[in-house]
Parts: C-alpha cells; structure tokens; sequence
C-alpha cells in the first residue's frame, strides 16, 4: 500500500519565500500548488499562489517574517480545502564541510548549520530563518535539508581542491560546487542518467556548469561559495586575485566592499550598467552597445568553460541547457554553440528558436554532440528526497526540532 | 652596409640582475656572453658568467647594489676585451595602460612607467631601479623597454575584459597578459609564424598560456597582475573570489597578508608543503603523496585550459611547450597531453622522454595536432627590439634618459 505524505518544499532567501506543495508517494510526486511571498519586512508585502498552471491568488500583504508568510501559507491552505503539510523540505545552498547529504534536521544538524553560516553567508542565514520558523509553527513535522552542494561530492581532488597551501583543505577550503537540486533532477530526466558524458549549463540569475559522466559530477564551475565560476547575473565568477589585491591597495577596498562589488555589482549589470536581466539586456542590444558587451562577454565565458570541461570529460555526448536564461534565451544558446561546430556541436536554428519545448533537442539530426533544452525542477528533487528521508527516519521518532 | 651594435638585454629582479650581451645586425643576433648577478644587496652576493655555453667565471662577491652590480660587468667587458654595449634593452614585465608597446626610455617614459608601479608591484620596482642604475653609468646610451605586456595587444574585448563594473575597463583594471617575449620568441621559430591555431605553454616558475591564430594573440590565462591564471611554483592564479572574501571575514585576512599567501604560499609549494621546484616535486612524487598532489593538480589545470584555449581558437593545430618546467619535464608534458588523445592529441613517448632536443616534435608523426617542445629567449627578443629601435630613434638624438 502507498504511503501518501504532504510536501512542503521550502526555498527561503533573504526576503522571500518560494513553496511548493507536493502530494508525494514513492513512485511520484504531484505538484498541488507553488507561490511565494515576496518583500518579506519590506512595508508592502506580495503574496501570489498558483494552482495547476493558473495564478489563483496575487495580491499585496504585510509580511513582517518568513513566520507570518508560513501562517499566511496556512491560513490559505486550510481556505483551499488542502490539508497542512506532513513533511517540510529546506533548500540550503552550502551545509560547508560537515553536512553534504541530504539529511534530516535535528538539533545537532541545525547547530552544525549556524556554525557553517560563513560558507554561504548570502544564503544561509535567510534558510536558518526558514528553518526555525518552521520549527515555531509545527514543532513536530519532520523538516529535511537538502544541499546544493550534495551533488558534487563526488568532484575528485583535483577539481574540489584550489592551488594555496594545503591546510586550508583540511579547513574546508575547497570547491564545493552549488545548483545540485537543478543538476540531479535534471539527470532524472535523461534516458541515460547521465552515462555518456554530459555537460549541464543551468544558467539563470546564478550561474554553473558541471561535467557529468557514468553519472557522476567530475566538474563544476563554483567554488567555495557561488560568488565563483561563471560570470553571472551581478556576481563576477573567478577573478586573477591580484584584481583583488590591486582594489584593496591602490583604491583602498576592504572586505566589505569586494563583498559589495563581486556579488552586487558585477556580471552583467557591471558590464552593460543596465539590467543583470539577460531579457532585458537582450531586448536592448540592439540599440544599447554595452549591453551587447555584457551578453558576449558572458557567451564567450560559458564557452570557454564548455572546452574546460570537454577536456576532463575527455569528449562530449550531450549539452543540457537549463535556469531561467539557459531554458528561454535563444540568441544566448545560440552564440554559446554557434562557434563550437568543430567540437562537433550543430544546433538547429529553429529548434533553439522555439526553446525545444516538445521534443527538447536543440541539436541537428547530424550533430555528433546532441544538445538539449531542460526546464529545471529544483522542489520537485526537494520533495522526492524529503519524503524518502522522512520516511527512511520515521521508526526512530526523533523528527522534531528544537 | 651592416650596422652593428652591441645590446645588452637585461633582466631586473628584486635581489638579482641577468644579462645578455649580443653582437646585432639587422639580420641577426650573435651571443657574446651571458651571467647575472644573484643575491644583490645581502651579505655575500655571486656573480657568475658563461661564454659560449662555458661557465668562466663563478665567485662570491659583495654585490650592494643593482648599480655595482653594472660596475662588475664593465670592469668584466674590459678584462674580456669585449667592447661596452652601446644600446640597453631592459625586460619590463607591465607598463600599466599607457605603455604596451616596445620603446625607447625617455623622462617621459619613465615618469610613466613609475606610475604604473601598482600594476605589476612585484615587477617594476627592480626594473626601474635597472633603468636609474644604467642611467647613472652611462647616461647617453640608448635604454629601450620590451614589455612582456605587448604580445597580448591583440587581445579581444572579450578575452580582455573582466565581469566588472565597465569603469575599471576605462581605468586600466583589464586583462594585459605577460611572459609576451617568450610568446613572439616562440613565434619567430614557427613555419607558419603561428598563423594557424596554436597554443603556446609556457610553463616555468610562472606559467601562462598563450592561444595564437592569424599570428595574433586571441587569448592568454594571465590577468590584471602575473597572480592570475595557471597555478604556478608560488602563486594561485585565478581563484573563486569568495575565497579572499572568507580569508578576510573569517581568518582576519588583510591586504598584506592576501598578497603574501597568493604570490608566495601558493601554487606547487602551497598544495606540496615541499617545494615550488618541479623538478624536486617530480624527484619526490614516488615517496611524497603531496608531491604528487601538487604535479597532479598542476597539469589538470594546464589541460583544463588547453580546453577552454581551443574553445577560443575554433580547432588545433598545435601546441608548444617552453619555460623550464615546458622544455624539461617530460613527465609533466605527458601528464598534460595523455588524456587530451580525443582533441586529436598523441604524444610520442621516445621523443617525449628525449625532449625532443634535436626535431622539437615530441607528437606522433599521425597525431592531429603537433606538439612541439621550443626552449625560450626572450633575451634574444629584448636585443633584436633594442636594436631595431635604437637605431629607428638615433636620428633624433634623444636617447638619453634623464
């Protein structure tokens, strides 16, 4: 007989809060809504609510805390006839060197999670808050952790470690690699689960690539903390350090203020001065030639990541594009592949024009190296992984958090 | 009728000064005698000097100065019976933005050249201090600079530039590149000049690579300052810039202590917790496992970039190693090219093992892609600049430098 459980997958970020509520079995998870509150403390608050495809709710709110949108969130369920929530799944984009599984949360995991605040410090704090207001709200609900991180605990020495003296290794300054909610589902969706070698690019806001094969994770471009890798929507990616060192003494920068400037003010908004949205840059390259910069400058870098990693996959059978740009921006897939047909990669112009959004294959028939288009489902992995979990530690009777 | 000119190509570290003395015509370069001066200004100094590939001098010495350092060389010049150079050419690692190209020193040049200390702080220091050293001593001769920073002229915006706010652009804060006399050395020992795509190594003590196409330099892993790109013997190269943002919220990490631990902790000697040496790492790998870490870590990153070099190039034609680690380390090269067999990459063990003194290919004769193996001489460069400018400047009669 199928064990039935309620879901809640949580995504909590400095001021808002995504949901997503899943009716879970072992075989399958069904989506029953997804919403957010957004400007969580701001004066006016946002509350919207999808159900099946069709935006039910949308309207303004005050939503002093992350507490208040959870009451709101049960307050609306209770008006939709749905029941509460039997098991809550946390996103946490860095557990640092101690927590890298999935993992049930008790008070020795959520103790380990503060002490790691400094491996995420732009994200973990916001997920701490999501944690403990679950734990205020509903004491007794198993609530699991599900790591960015965890799908790359498989990078070998060499990709995981950075070229500095060796006992910061062992103090767990390493490559830890993030977007593994995007890549592991993504995996499910391939015929092969990531067999033959596989490069994935989710590109959004935040982005990676990683370097699968026989299913494994060998590369990814993030670091110690996504500040690194690619160049992304506001964050620079890997740097020459001495670009660093040159602010701190010629312009008299301090941690602050690289803080400031590597995650907030570069990629490309820095870049173009306009918008660190791909679709707006696009909408206006045509007539604004620095947002025309910042598009190449990012094409040209996940290129130049793309021949990295071929070279430790040691050849190509598949590129999956995924995230927000990766999956609706055409002209920037396009300007990724189109000058890497030596690498045997030849997309279809209307395919990649269209998204792929039936067949998702972007690639010609004859190209040596398919290309594909994936929409993401990061809650839909939170969900599975917390109802396998959650049940997996149901006879111990320790779910609740302190 | 010929126009000779003896040039002196000198080479300006921090406690060391190596020169070369050529005999130059317009068609070719004729070396005289080369040697250096180590240890300046600690208590004992050694100066040493080959002649035709003989040592004929080696000795402890005090060496002061940079200065007296010049004054051995002339009473040396005399006692050989060698005539006094009649044109310097120094090794300038950067001129900063406004000196990219090979010239003559003049005041102007100078005063530039001391206001680009910030963009190579661990370079021009000792280089200037050479320039004001030759000044001194023969302040008619003609000093010329040959910037390490030239070859990479040709660089695109795209390689160039980094995901910054585009102000930095526009204040010099770009990607120059280095090692740029190697590179056009390099060049000069190709057929083709290097018009087809080609991916120079040059893998010494610092390490860069350089992607060549049409003869012009598309592409280079050296950044703002010489910290950036490969791993090296000392220093990082590029890096997750959220690691100096933890160093510093974390460790308490200032400016000093950053510069420190990225151009001297770093790199081979960082990750062995032995040696920066290659060559005493490759001694040691079958006993020392860290050893074998750093060498191990050292080539995946070089391959990495080969990758991401030929993703930049559209294709390979060929490859050559050179720097002492490029034209010494067999093991290293095998390392690097081995698992590279899928871009068409096959090394020939023999000619591998034999670095390949006489054919320079160490490939297969049916590997796709040559690779080759090209010792280095930039001093060579620094002469043939100096004389072609020295004598392009000599009508105008302002040679000297103030």
């Amino acid at each position: 007989m199928a064990i039935i459980k309620q879901v809640l997958a949580l995504n909590s970020g400095s001021s808002s809060l995504k949901f997503a509520l899943y009716r879970c079995t072992e075989d399958e998870e069904t989506l029953l809504l997804t919403g957010a509150a957004e400007r969580i403390g701001q004066s006016v608050g946002r509350w919207w609510l999808d159900q099946q495809g069709h935006r039910v709710q949308d309207r303004t709110q005050a939503l002093p805390t992350t507490k208040a949108a959870l009451e709101t969130l049960l307050q609306e369920l209770g008006a939709l006839a749905l029941a509460h929530p039997d098991i809550i799944g946390h996103r946490i984009v860095s557990g640092g060197p101690r927590h890298r599984q999935h993992c049930s949360i008790d008070a020795s995991v959520l103790q380990d999670l503060r002490l790691a605040l400094a491996f995420a410090p732009l994200h973990l704090p916001a997920e701490l808050t999501g944690i403990e207001a679950v734990s205020q709200l509903w004491p007794e609900k198993p609530q699991i952790a599900c790591f960015d991180t965890a799908f790359h605990q498989t990078l070998p020495e060499d990709a995981a470690r950075f070229p500095l003296p060796r006992h910061f290794w062992h103090e767990g300054i390493r490559k830890y690699g993030f977007h593994g909610l995007s890549y592991e589902y993504i995996l499910t969706q391939m015929p092969d689960r990531g067999q033959s070698p596989t490069i994935i690019a989710h590109l959004g806001n935040g982005a990676s690539l990683a370097a699968v094969r026989q299913g494994k994770c060998l590369e990814t471009t993030m670091g110690l903390t996504p500040t690194g890798g690619l160049m992304m929507g506001t964050r620079s990616g890997d740097l020459d350090p001495g670009v660093l060192l040159y602010l701190m003494s010629e312009k008299g920068y301090g941690g602050k203020e690289l803080e400031h400037l590597l995650n907030h003010q570069s990629g490309l908004l820095g870049v173009s001065s306009l918008s660190a949205d791909m679709a707006v840059l696009l909408q206006e390259q045509g007539r604004n030639p620095h947002a025309q910069e910042a598009i190449a400058l990012f094409t040209y870098l996940v290129r130049k990541n793309i021949g990295a990693f071929i070279a430790v996959l040691g050849g190509l059978h598949r590129i999956v594009f995924t995230g927000g740009i990766g999956e609706h921006a055409a002209p920037v897939r396009w300007a990724i592949c189109r000058p890497l047909e030596h690498f045997g990669i030849r997309l279809d112009p209307h395919a990649n024009a269209a998204n792929a959004t039936q067949s998702r294959r972007i690639s010609l028939p004859n190209s040596a190296v398919e290309v594909w288009v994936i929409p993401t489902d990061e809650d839909r992995m939170i969900a599975r992984h917390s109802y396998q979990l959650a049940l997996q530690s149901e006879p111990s009777g320790t779910n609740s958090v302190q």
